[in-house]
């Protein structure tokens, strides 16, 4: 059995994945006569290969709780897969999983995963291809925004994970 | 002064001017091996005009209550745009106040305005053309997810309200 620790989840050090949402240093501006702030374009939606439409979805996800042992591993090739918590509160966290898209085996992903711990109002967005873990809510319930894409083409790739590898603090 | 009276916000009522997003009746079925619920397609992103690309923003909007006078009318020829709160209190609550895209002017919004309070995590989409009233929180600051179009053309009209338009319960 292996672990893998979490790191400190930031806009750079997701980068190599996607893009993380947060209101931390974005761009925002006034709108609507001065009565709404608008914090612009925290992600894009990268959906439209193979004529791809966004659609917005809702994810209940179970409760899970660390140590935490790993099961498989999934990528959209078509589509980027936003996710949004539907919560402010600063104790709602999720566990992130994640592995590079050039990933091909299992082998490749085991020796190239990273965690990350997502606290409060912030959001991923899983570049297209970007293999990651399940949705891992951590302590409660939680319920997500998503947005991905429905359209043409096979957008799901699995690799059920046969390593015991396990996330814990 | 003419008043507008904000009526029962359901799927139905709501489909001349769009997509309701509500957890309420929709598709929903187990993913992740079972362990995380996706309500699925809650409503479509409908932003691919003109090559426009969907993009995930945060409107924070300031408190407003009843009664409320209108101020101007929009809407956004190329692409639909959705709101969803952040929040899943009951007690949240804002305003919904749209007029069909078939209007050309100030007249023919007043002559089809409608108005619907939204509560809870109940979020709309706006079809493309649709014409709506910027964000109307009620009675406390609210944050929204918004899902909507970046690209190229003119994406934005208004009309100015200089009738007297009031909505009150």
């Amino acid at each position: 059995m292996s672990f893998l620790h979490p790191t400190t989840l930031t806009k750079e050090s997701f980068s190599p994945f996607g893009e993380l949402i947060t209101l931390e240093e974005s761009e925002h501006f006034a709108i609507n006569q001065g009565t709404t702030e608008r914090y612009h374009a925290l992600s894009e939606v990268d959906v439209s290969e193979q004529s791809g439409k966004a659609i917005i979805s809702l994810f209940r996800g179970q409760s899970f709780s660390l140590p935490f042992q790993l099961k498989v591993m999934e990528r959209h090739p078509l589509g980027s897969q936003s996710f949004l918590p539907v919560t402010q509160n600063d104790d709602h966290s999720y566990l992130v999983v994640v592995a590079p898209s050039f990933c091909k085996t299992e082998d490749d992903i085991v020796n190239n995963l990273c965690a990350f711990v997502a606290k409060g109002f912030t959001g991923v967005t899983y570049a297209k291809g970007v293999w990651h873990h399940p949705l891992i809510s951590l302590d409660r319930v939680s319920d997500f925004i998503v947005i991905d894409r429905k359209g043409p083409g096979n957008n799901c790739d699995e690799i059920n994970l046969t390593q015991k590898i396990t996330v814990k603090f």
